[in-house]
């Protein structure tokens, strides 16, 4: 369902911080907008919904986040850390973010600008849209 | 020396978290290269280099870090934070980022690709570039 990418995370020294570089030719399409999500509680899920023509790269810069990716038939769950790959989420898949960890943030890079009208907030809906009869 | 754009924070909800969007459309030039900065320890200093070709558009997501902005000439300050503009640094201007509180976060989206030739790494060499005389 998802693809995989490479990006490095590099520690310069312990005081710091830590940088996290995405290349335009590491990432498979031209950005067409990005988004960081931070501060969310423990426990927390965020998403829940699908994009109609959007697809999306979602990778960690801190913290650990737990993303579930649903095409209607199954599910892939993965956790995502700053050392890990950037996982593709490609249009028409559900996807969920869970906070795992304290002080976590991603960063999400779009292939499509906003677009309401692009997002599908019901899961029904979605399971129709992909004309799936439960 | 900069200029300033205006990007959204938005806060879901307080459990959920910050959302911080970046539209294309709003970026003044075409993201050829996206880097995080994070865990950086208060009064730590990063940057400390000017690009020869390479503009950056800096923001603050979490926390607050000062930027010092220096053409040889003069030098701008600002103290940037999740709700502050982001600040587009021109190539060929000498750029230094303090963190100003523990858990500050940057995301810096720059008009090239990586390459070590477009850094210029020592101050001295950096005025001589400028045509400065000390």
């Amino acid at each position: 369902m998802i693809q995989k990418y490479e990006f490095p995370s590099i520690t310069d020294t312990s005081s710091q911080g830590v940088l996290r570089v995405f290349e335009s030719v590491n990432v498979p399409f031209a950005i067409k907008r990005v988004f960081s999500v931070l501060n969310s509680e423990v426990g927390t899920t965020r998403g829940k919904h699908a994009h109609k023509k959007c697809s999306q790269l979602i990778c960690c810069v801190a913290g650990r986040v737990k993303l579930v990716c649903d095409d209607g038939m199954s599910k892939e769950e993965y956790v995502m850390t700053p050392t890990s790959q950037g996982i593709l989420i490609p249009a028409g898949v559900w996807a969920e973010q869970e906070c795992l960890e304290t002080g976590s943030v991603i960063i999400v890079f779009c292939n499509q600008p906003y677009d309401e009208n692009d997002y599908i907030r019901q899961y029904e809906v979605f399971l129709n849209w992909r004309g799936i009869k439960k």
